[in-house]
């Protein structure tokens, strides 16, 4: 029931992840009547489905606070609860981004030896897809947060991008000796020291991100959200000057017409539908988080990477690496391991 | 000295600038010799010229602690010297940033009343430029830094893009009740409470510095760079993934020839050498920061900033306002006040 276009456009993606992926099962929570409604004609759809009629909904407005209190019977509070209990092994949720996360800790609760879950998502670069996280579960981050974040980043690309040692980096600036602040500074120390399923290449400044030269970039939550956000806005203010560019003159708008065909293919390319399947990481249990505009294509999108994250077994690559962590690094992992 | 191209390029640009702007004389520090093969056959440029001859040169690679060390009688440090003995009225460098800064500081100190200078840069943006700090200098940031670097982004605003009141913004980032931190709250109930000669707009998220809704955005120094750094990553990004698509089939190639001229427009847009005038506000004396990469237009434009920066009487209008912030909130400013 969440997102712009809800149920409409979940079932449209639904049907067509049907199609992308054979022999998935889906539980629909939400509204009974308009959800059976909505499968009527679709009876491939229908077949592999079945509802769950849940008597409310968290709407977009709704604060985390109000969706704990009231949200637990909801379609979202029912399809987290389903992931606690087993009857289903991924939640994919377009819904309110807060509430989500408010009712995902409190139902499914922090896997041993995170302490704080994050949100990670996909981004467009050079070379195809990276990963970054915190993009603003936690607006302060230690550095033992964001060796958990590493951990946490690496796994999710071996899952969802297919990396099988993916390189990871963290967000720094670069004006010499001011260079990062002080959790970055010992976080890099210890992802140095450190010898996991992955290869920590060291900081990255904003302008890397949209190279792609690592699989993951980590940083804090409140830079994570603010870098995410500038690539979306900096996307928007280009497209914005291309058409104000090309309305110019009739030359430029023939040659603006002439191009179109390229024009998709940047478009798809930078398209938050194809690199939907932001997560949170670092639960029992998993969690994909749509975004709310998305189509059917990026509801397909999202439902792709919550199959890759459950057939891959993310939560079990963080536990086995987090273990390796605390063995090789016992000082620094101690206060996770003695809460 | 400064810069890639120096000191050819910095010629060429004070060559424009005396075209652009009559009527402002130029006080050229760095390699005697060099620089005065340069004004031959500059007949114009020359008379309203002089050279002071440095020894030695900052180079790129030195870090801001041996630039204090050795750089005080080099062309960047004889430079600032210039304008804090008064025979300059303000120094434009496209050097080594953060030896420029820490010799900024160590020269011509901190202003009055304020507690940290910060590095203010101008963004492109839909309606136009918006200015945005801190860029860097300042990793870790309390929450009178920000109101601190509110009164003096404004200031700059007023003088730079001549806005009589500014709008001012504070980055932050949009998870309902997780919203910001301790210091980015604490400093918007400030701006808040105060009334100054800007108007405080309340918060911005990274997808708005490109909308140019704020006249000033401000955040901390990590933010700050990560964002700005960002935004240049993801045009070079497009620009990339632009290149590509054109080049699939002769059809979008013969588009992209004859919408040429709108590329043009859009390219100067972007364009750094159009932006180009930072500088290092709080200090007791005006230096402007060129981008290193900066071309002879480039190095107009800082010249541009730094003419309005000196005739408006910048540091001027910051005294006013934070005088003023005193008056308004003598608990709050109380740390500014007694070091």
């Amino acid at each position: 029931m969440g997102g712009d276009n809800a149920p409409g456009v979940i079932l449209d993606g639904t049907e067509l992840a049907r199609e992308r992926y054979p022999g998935l099962r889906y539980v629909l929570f939400g509204d009974g009547p308009a959800l059976e409604a909505g499968l009527r004609g679709r009876q491939k759809l229908k077949n592999c489905c079945s509802i769950v009629h849940a008597e409310s909904v968290v709407d977009g407005a709704m604060k985390p606070s109000q969706a704990l209190r009231k949200g637990r019977t909801s379609s979202m509070g029912l399809a987290i609860q389903a992931i606690s209990d087993g009857t289903a092994n991924v939640a994919v949720s377009a819904g309110n981004t807060g509430a989500l996360m408010a009712l995902s800790k409190f139902i499914l609760r922090t896997m041993p030896g995170i302490d704080r879950p994050a949100l990670v998502t996909l981004l467009p670069t050079r070379r195809g897809e990276s990963a970054m996280l915190d993009l603003g579960a936690n607006v302060e981050c230690s550095s033992e947060n964001l060796v958990q974040f590493a951990v946490m980043g690496a796994a999710y690309a071996r899952v969802v991008l297919g990396v099988s040692r993916p390189k990871v980096a963290l967000l720094n600036i670069g004006t010499e000796e001011l260079k990062g602040n002080e959790e970055v500074k010992r976080a890099a120390e210890e992802l140095r020291a450190a010898d996991l399923r992955f290869e920590f290449v060291g900081f990255a400044e904003g302008n890397d991100l949209g190279k792609g030269g690592a699989d993951v970039y980590v940083t804090d939550g409140f830079t994570g959200n603010v870098a995410l956000k500038t690539m979306e806005g900096t996307s928007m203010l280009i497209a914005d000057l291309f058409r104000r560019a090309f309305r110019n003159s009739p030359l430029s708008m023939l040659g603006y017409l002439m191009a179109r065909g390229a024009l998709r293919t940047l478009r798809a390319h930078l398209d938050p539908n194809t690199h939907n399947g932001g997560m949170f990481v670092g639960l029992n249990g998993l969690v994909v988080k749509s975004h709310g505009g998305a189509n059917a294509a990026g509801i397909a999108s999202a439902i792709g990477v919550a199959k890759d994250l459950a057939e891959g077994d993310l939560n079990g690559k963080i536990a086995e690496d987090m273990a390796q962590y605390v063995i090789q690094r016992p000082a620094a992992s101690a206060e996770v391991l003695i809460p």
